[in-house]
């Protein structure tokens, strides 16, 4: 049996079949961001080894790094004691936030406000092109 | 405006109102474990300085460490670039998994199969009771 005929899955925004994902930097275990996975993208994040999910507002598969060209190597994938959670360890190139930050988690919350406490590394619009 | 009112939370199997919680290591980094929070949960994450969650299985708010003893005191609250998801970081007293690991992604996935890379540090029965 493999192991993703055993992952239980959740329903988020009333799209069923997904896995959590938290995908860490591989050397300095820092949180990059956060996602979903369908089993489609777990499989093909381990055949390529590059990081793959299900995009919950654009209801399909998503290779991250598709548009922007920041790829995710994923060298090893963890999962948890429930099997509704996996971690994708991973080499990021460039940024993984699509506003410009290596992490999407670049604030933090100070007496109810949110404070930024990590520096933009590029500029969205020269990536993604203005919307 | 305080920040739990911009947050955007979502739907998981069902219950309204939820953000997920990435529970880090204030030191190591190390991801020990995912959760959910509602807005109760994070005020009172934010009051007492211990880590609180919702429970998608019993339907309540949930004081992690409240029957082991193993609670999480929170030094930061990160959130993501979407505000649906938050990182508590935190310095864990005993193992995070109620299975008796440290971190609930105590294996990797290796050759389609579950691979133990962390060890147990508590016997659960001990802890929490036979069940």
């Amino acid at each position: 049996m493999n192991v993703w005929d055993e992952i239980k899955t959740r329903s988020v925004d009333g799209i069923d079949g997904l896995v959590t994902v938290v995908v860490q930097d591989e050397k300095t275990n820092e949180v990059l961001m956060l996602a979903y996975a369908n089993r489609i993208a777990l499989e093909k994040t381990t055949e390529t080894g590059l990081a793959h999910y299900f995009s919950t507002s654009r209801k399909k598969i998503w290779l991250k790094g598709e548009s922007s060209g920041n790829t995710q190597n994923v060298s090893e994938i963890l999962i948890d004691c429930d099997m509704d959670a996996v971690i994708y360890r991973v080499s990021q190139k460039g940024g993984a936030c699509h506003k410009g930050y290596r992490t999407c988690f670049y604030r933090k919350i100070q007496d109810g406000k949110t404070v930024e406490v990590e520096e933009k590394l590029f500029n969205p619009d020269e990536i993604y092109g203005k919307k």
